[in-house]
């Protein structure tokens, strides 16, 4: 069955609103894994947050957080014609367009001025190759109606948008042969940034014959000046070749970068393009998701899936997905539990190799995990909460601000938050589950199963003349109650990462024997199954009230018992934060997300239907959905209690989160726009495990299906264990076939 | 040895500032336990703070804090000359002078105002009988040195100042034969306060010819208005005989109080006063401290036992002290560990009965105790941190105002400071260690050393993997660093409470068959006994580093180091509340008052000298002082390491926390001002165990003095198990000598 999808495969704006210029800098992001390029106009100064935001480079200047880097904007372009600049927002557009190819990770613009001689017209297009991650490629066209002097200004903004910058020390630039070399060098290791911009112009038959071209600068920008008489209704066009390398890429990372523009400009624009596109027709080979019925539901998914399609790192070891994509430096460029227990789900059933690759980025991070540990005072593989390159925690001990004072607050993300060690565990299992891949398990997969356990052995407390085992002190994944006791979801994962460990323990005769002798030296195996073995049996887990209902931790049920619309009616200034100690929703029942309902929806034979069912009930008005990742961890609870309906709007919810915009941009005095991919993997996870109710029984596929009862038919490829399997859901009947290609 | 004191034992205001009027009302306190009688001026309303605060009855409105009542006003009264009224603060007298006399409980006033005709002038004085707690008595003298019409008038206000009230639903008056009959009764439990209010006028000769008298009443007032035309330079004097009962005095509480006014009136005031002072001067035979060559240290030790005397309830039963004595409503007239860690070594070696009383209390209070630590999940007693009537802990959670929100913030000094249970036991065992009185354990107190001890083997936890037992999660003296683990003070005084209970297994054999049974019958001993073993070897106390220096609890000392001044520097508001989740103290090492210091001044023996010594160093810069505790636990400990010079002026600050007034009057927006009766018995000890060195081995009372080179003599007495000793140290060399009377 092949099927024309009915989506436009667009996202556009129609008008130019000034209040949307943050936000459309992530709806029309473009990325490749390496950079994510913000949709913002080539015009744009830094107070619009333009950013060529890098994938695992990291800065930190003075007290600020330690953030990924912003590279040298390459794309600054302007035009100005008889000494009249035009540019937004400063210059009103007569009409104006900003559209997003997010079939193949194009986007474009196209703005008109009126003047008092005629009309002037910009339109450009570019995109962050699929084909080289180091490549950025731009067209950028103007036409007048009318006879004047045009200028187009272009080169590299260096003074960049930075949080907590500025990160560079140092820029210099270098032009050779009509390009613009700039090194950029970090602040805190003398790291660099190198970037290769030129430019053809007009190519083809009308070249201006008075063309000038003159270079300028200030200390942070270098531009060209194109200088020309233009004839009206001509186009013409600047095409921009821009090649990214940092320090950390290779040896040679200039003259590989100069190589690449040599290579790229005499292969041509076009080409360039198209190789591009195919490679992402190929990806939607695989990726694409048909809604048949739902048109809206369809668009808000695939543009969802574009974006994980955009952040993947597929050009090197070492990276993984930070919580916000590479829309920017919010949350510090950091990886969170995020990618494991979202987002990862994608990569498992489309590109197993990427999701391998965000695995391997835990198994390299594990010595910062053993280190984090042995900082608190424990043992084991301690996972950074906000984890940069060599899984250093970026997380600040003082991460909100007080809106009141101005004052950072303590807050305890960094050293509460301990189900990130499982969320890794879990991540590891379920791509070891779903593709047999033994390799990341040998490669040190199983050395962070068991150093997780480790960890979790070593939080263990039990009251002196008790026998259960306890984890005290902790956070859950509702972040507005802090220092919880027996959170039920750290409980249960920690739980399930003993459980594992043993497996794994269980496992180790199966590995050859090379293997064998690693793990045999560095533990003691036996002992090590007897405290797993004795934790299993003795952690508590909180169990269903006589009302059916789980607590969230202790004492959770003695908290006041009102509603977020309650809650909400009590803030004093609309940015304060509704967690930590004294925030409107701490001593509340009001939860921040999804938290017995992850644990319900990860383990759901843990409990009867009935049991899911009523602590769905229970908590849902209770929760905020203050965090992108709420919304579908409800909506996949909802499928499996046969609540469709109330699974929809969850579902759209998590779809829509960039596609619409809008979202919690403030957490206290701190900006946290950005992408949300983790609520684009929920969404993705939401139609594959909810709505299809795909699922595995001893190695095989199979599907309960739960649909809206609009949608005429689903379908979807997956991978699963070595093969592709394309799954089908109409009427309620379920079509699950490999696909040999 | 008999002396002559030469202090003056006057407390003493000569001129009349408005913005002393509510300090003073604490300063010039009198008392007689029953009730407490501010330091303000007759004419005085509400906004001036005056009040008769009853012991041990409380009510509480609405959402305010539960607190103790003020009696309706039975001394108010003024003046008026030729229809002019003389009163302060708003008729600006000419001169003006207050004084207490502190030796015999007598407050007194002298004003003159300057008319054109010429002067008036008002003297009055009042004390609260010692020898009947019922009784308030006031003498009150108008002079005027020119003819006019005079009018006093006088009666009872029942619009009385409350913190958080008012208290009283309904007010009755009735006027009997001159005397006006007030019954309030009070909003939670209806409980009724009874007053009796009568006057004379005039005994003497000169009985103004044309005096009439006439009543006049508001709501919440009934005064009579006393008008005569008064002869120059003739002194015009009111008796007044006020009876305070309340319903849970007696069954008869109305008529008694109306019998006691007869029979008081009967006797006349001068034989009241007699045998008021009487009474007070037995109570200095044993409880007054010589210092020779030292007035001022003298005179405010004297002055602060006169507070601790004047508080302690010697008439019944079911009583305590509350942490601001009979001043006020502040801190909810609740019974603290200041009772048992703080005033009662002064009533042990000065009146033991009282100190069983206070002791009593905690015994009457089990119950309360045992339901708070269910309430909690725990086993056992549980004390309340700030207790009421039957050990009702009047701890609010929300203990503190944010000064920037105006919110209420969540403390944690119920739920957390979990040494107050520890506090009991200690104070039980101090007072049986120097009676020998094993009726107070027979009659309770060895249940209540036992539950206490069961109470901290419910707190035990251990990590799974480790033997050591701890105690996390509390708060310790220390209030401004909540919800550690393993306060040393905290684990200490858990192992003294295990260690004592241990001690009681092992009496029980000594005490008579029906205890014994008792006993037996409610409890597992031998379960017990090995319950408490088992924690005395392995509750984790936390040891002196290699600088010698004991952790005040995991953690501390990765806190930043910084002292209270630069602490201080970073408010943003004077007011602003120090600890807490988010204060200035909070993540630092600064400390609101001692805590590892108090531990060392219980157990010195735990340590060599150089260890405290080191520890005082270390903790005394980080201390803010900011509790009248603190000085006192530094003081002491200055004192047995050598260091008299610095303990002296740590003393001072003791003895003068309400001789000087001042003080902190202010946590968050919550006034605290009143009383310090804890840092008054904290000034006690320092002369009995610091300067003078006092301690008991072996039965045998011995000291080792550590006098302030300029103190020539102290000397004191002492009750130590049934006799009095009289102790003398002067130039180093000690006496100790029974006193047979």
């Amino acid at each position: 069955m092949e099927r024309n999808p009915v989506i436009t495969w667009k996202l556009k704006e129609s008008f130019f609103e000034p209040a949307d210029i943050a936000s459309n800098g992530s709806r029309f992001l473009i990325g490749n894994g390496y950079m994510g390029v913000r949709g913002t106009l080539e015009e744009y100064k830094k107070e619009h947050l333009p950013a060529i935001n890098l994938a695992g480079i990291y800065d930190q200047v003075g007290e600020g957080w330690r953030e990924p880097l912003n590279a040298p904007n390459g794309i600054y372009t302007y035009v100005k014609m008889d000494e009249i600049t035009y540019s937004l927002p400063e210059q009103t557009a007569k009409n104006h367009t900003m559209d997003l190819d997010f079939r193949h990770g194009i986007f474009s613009r196209a703005t008109q001025w009126q003047t008092n001689k005629g009309n002037i017209k910009i339109e450009s297009k570019r995109f962050a190759s699929l084909a080289n991650e180091h490549l950025l490629l731009m067209e950028f066209n103007v036409t007048a109606d009318y006879a004047g002097v045009i200028e187009i200004i272009t080169g590299v903004d260096a003074d960049v948008w930075d949080i907590n910058g500025p990160h560079y020390d140092k820029i210099d630039f270098l032009v050779i042969n009509d390009s613009i070399l700039t090194t950029a060098t970090t602040h805190e290791n003398k790291d660099q940034v190198y970037l290769v911009e030129t430019i053809s112009f007009m190519e083809s038959q009308n070249m201006p014959e008075d063309l000038k071209i003159n270079y300028q600068n200030t200390k942070k920008t270098k531009v060209r000046n194109i200088k020309f008489s233009a004839k009206p209704g001509i186009t013409y066009t600047l095409h921009k070749w821009i090649a990214i390398y940092t320090i950390k890429d290779s040896i040679n990372f200039k003259k590989d970068a100069e190589d690449l523009i040599i290579y790229e400009k005499q292969k041509g624009f076009a080409n360039s393009l198209q190789e591009h596109i195919n490679i992402w027709e190929e990806k939607w080979k695989t990726s694409q998701v048909i809604i048949e019925g739902d048109d809206q539901a369809m668009e808000m998914l695939n543009y969802s899936l574009y974006h994980l399609l955009s952040i993947a790192p597929r050009h090197k070891d070492g990276l993984s997905i930070a919580a916000r994509g590479l829309s920017g430096q919010t949350y510090k460029g950091a990886v969170f539990w995020d990618t494991e227990m979202f987002m990862l789900d994608f990569f498992i059933n489309t590109e197993p190799d990427v999701a391998k690759r965000l695995l391997q980025y835990r198994i390299d991070t594990l010595p910062g995990a053993l280190k984090k540990a042995k900082e608190y005072g424990y043992l084991g593989a301690f996972y950074a909460w906000e984890s940069q390159e060599g899984g250093f925690d970026a997380c600040s001990d003082y991460n909100v601000t007080d809106v009141f004072t101005k004052r950072p607050m303590r807050t305890y993300f960094k050293d509460k938050q301990v189900h990130i060690s499982a969320a890794v565990v879990y991540g590891i299992s379920n791509y070891f589950n779903n593709t047999m891949d033994i390799k990341l398990i040998e490669n040190g997969g199983l050395e962070v199963i068991l150093e997780c356990a480790i960890f979790y052995n070593s939080l263990l407390v039990k009251k002196v003349n008790e026998n259960k085992f306890e984890i005290h002190d902790v956070i859950g994944p509702d972040e507005y109650h802090e220092r919880v006791n027996n959170n039920g979801y750290t409980n249960r994962m920690a739980l399930f990462t003993f459980e594992k460990a043993l497996e794994m323990l269980q496992m180790i005769s199966e590995l050859s024997p090379e293997i064998k002798d690693r793990i045999a030296e560095k533990y003691n195996l036996s002992n090590l199954r007897e405290q797993f073995q004795n934790a299993v049996e003795h952690l508590y887990i909180p169990q269903p009230d006589e009302n059916g209902i789980i607590e969230q931790f202790d004492g959770y049920k003695k908290l006041e018992d009102v509603e977020p619309k309650d809650v909400k009616k009590r803030l004093l200034h609309e940015k304060e934060y509704w967690g930590g100690a004294y925030g409107v929703a701490s001593h509340t029942k009001v939860i921040k997300q999804a938290d017995v309902v992850t644990w319900l929806n990860l383990f759901p034979k843990d409990f009867t239907q009935d049991i899911l069912y009523k602590n769905w009930m229970f908590y849902e008005p209770k929760t905020e959905h203050g965090s992108s990742l709420s919304a579908c961890m409800y909506a996949m609870l909802a499928c499996r209690c046969d609540m469709q309906n109330l699974a929809y709007p969850l579902f759209m919810k998590s779809a829509s989160a960039d596609y619409s915009g809008g979202g919690k941009e403030w957490a206290g005095l701190i900006y946290i726009g950005g992408t949300h991919p983790a609520a684009a993997g929920g969404a993705y996870m939401t139609v594959v495990k909810g709505f299809a109710g795909l699922y595995e029984e001893n190695g095989i596929l199979k599907a309960t299906p739960k649909m809206p009862n609009h949608w005429k038919l689903l379908e979807f490829h997956v991978c699963y264990r070595q093969k592709k399997y394309s799954v089908i859901i109409k009427n309620q009947n379920v079509w699950i076939q490999e696909i040999t290609e």
